[in-house]
């Protein structure tokens, strides 16, 4: 069977078209005998509202856009989790887009959600994100529009973001606590703001404890992979065999650290310390079980959400709307991987 | 600045919207001088149009839905990425929906996605789906529709999938040919069809190979968690401190199993061999590696999207469509936990 329509119920039970349509939204101008004869022939043909059409009126479409740099990936999935749940509670839905880290690309999803008129935006940055024009063409259309974790300092939006440099500041502190007195850095690349905020928290970090900042001692990924944690590991021994600390971007990286570590024989922690960043599934089973910085990704989808609807209900009540910040906490969770001799 | 209107383009050149929208759309009974006075305008104040409109007349939303079980689950996060890959490629949008393993929730998502008139659906069955209804209305109502992994046998869609009972006997025939002769099964919840045909390719083995099959070998997961993991480990060697082989139904329980028998001594492959179902990440990163059975998740979400353009092309031109199986291959991967002592 095809969808049924308005014109098919009108022409069974002889009535206009106009008529069926008002007695299917309650209007007073229809008699109680013909609104039941219209619901009821609704019913029984399962007719479903055109939600598209509904949409020309209201001129919302109750569906919002998401694009994040990938799905695969523990932390962003943890934040999707938690955008879906809150929009599901609302009454939207979320279109997903991955820009799979290119700029070219999330530039092209932009432009496809403005043309399907989604009633807000949710984004993250891809790695190679260095402009901001097609991100202040949004605000300049007045799309409602809210960024998490790699975002852009200089556009004026709503943001819901965690203290990254503090919190490497603690990641690299809590390692010198342990003992270490020459810390490696295996940085993010070089655009996101997250890893040169990091990274000026391991830097500040070596400072306050009075250790000579080295720049050599700085590796940086491109990918951000697993791969790359073993090559670098790799790389560091050969370089400072003396290294007693590495601070790695992101635990997927450090669990690449610890796996080379581990094949060739070097303890973990008695000879190297190492930390994370961001708290993934897969560090509290390996072994050594990897000290990390809990990121609250799942409430960064919600909180993302929830800034995004007070923004989209102020336009819809045409108010203005001053876009705020909100960080979240973050706390070191110390494993196997830091703990002292 | 708000979006800008057909109408705001006529007013300002003081042509009629009629015009402008057949300007827009190279119609050629528009000057080509009206015509590119529309344009020059259109491009200078950003005009987009409206999609959701276009929507009504072409039928089209160029949008489908997919409802999954989890997005923070190794193997769906890949399934999803093949889908959005495949969906954009061909200029669709994808409208993610998550049931959380319910019934209720996942009837509810069927009619919200058909009441948001997608072009079509993609779906993998919650845990707890042991009705069809929802399922067979989107078949009444000719929806395009394609079912992956967790399937229903008694619905007529197209359906990507793998030989699940195959490759569980596999899994098991590979524990016995590595000596195991008394091996337990930590099987899926009591619904779906993977994991009751998971549990009848390691019975199947079992026969094949003179060993008595013996339900008590058999524990069933409610929620398929790495907890779950570790306490039917504990149990099993509780109740049988002679099994010498255990075949998980997927990875994430079977890290939880290695994890109890790592706290307490029980040494993995020498004691007990264990293998896994679906070869998520974290399988090839904790001690020790854990052997498998590839499932290929990507490529499922690939051939699915590919299943559901070909019916939604042909009920566009209004073709019959024969729904298709497409039966993806698996293979073992071999790694230490099941090496021979």
């Amino acid at each position: 069977m095809k969808d049924i329509t308005l014109k098919q119920i009108a022409e069974t039970l002889g009535i206009s078209i106009t008529t069926v349509s008002k007695a299917l939204k309650n209007y007073p101008d229809v008699s109680a005998k013909t609104r039941k004869a219209v619901l009821d022939l609704a019913n029984s043909l399962q007719y479903t509202p055109n939600s598209f059409a509904v949409n020309l009126r209201t001129k919302e479409s109750r569906t919002i856009g998401l694009i994040i740099p990938e799905v695969v990936h523990h932390f962003f999935s943890n934040v999707i989790n938690g955008i879906i749940a809150e929009a599901e509670k609302n009454g939207y839905l979320v279109i997903i887009l991955q820009s799979n880290e290119s700029l070219e690309l999330e530039k092209k999803q932009v432009e496809l959600l403005m043309s399907k008129r989604v009633d807000g935006i949710i984004m993250s940055l891809s790695n190679e994100s260095n402009d901001d024009d097609h991100i202040k063409e949004l605000i300049r259309r007045e799309i409602p529009f809210v960024m998490f974790d790699k975002i852009s300092k200089l556009v004026n939006c709503s943001k819901v973001i965690i203290n990254d440099q503090k919190a490497a500041y603690n990641a690299v502190a809590h390692l010198i606590n342990k003992g270490c007195k020459k810390i490696a850095h295996i940085r993010g690349p070089v655009n996101p703001q997250n890893a040169i905020d990091r990274f000026l928290g391991y830097k500040k970090a070596l400072e306050k404890h009075d250790i000579v900042y080295n720049s050599k001692l700085v590796y940086t990924c491109d990918n951000v992979t697993f791969e790359e944690g073993k090559l670098f590991a790799e790389q560091i021994i050969k370089e400072h065999p003396d290294v007693d600390g590495v601070f790695v971007i992101t635990d997927l990286v450090a669990v690449g650290v610890l796996d080379y570590f581990n094949e060739i024989g070097i303890k973990v922690p008695q000879q190297i310390k190492v930390i994370g960043f961001s708290n993934w599934f897969m560090s509290q089973v390996i072994t050594p079980k990897l000290s990390t910085v809990d990121q609250p990704s799942y409430e960064m989808g919600v909180q993302s959400f929830c800034l995004l609807l007070e923004e989209m209900n102020c336009k819809k009540e045409s108010l203005s709307f001053q876009p705020k910040t909100i960080e979240l906490e973050t706390k070191i969770l110390e494993r196997e991987s830091t703990l002292e001799k």
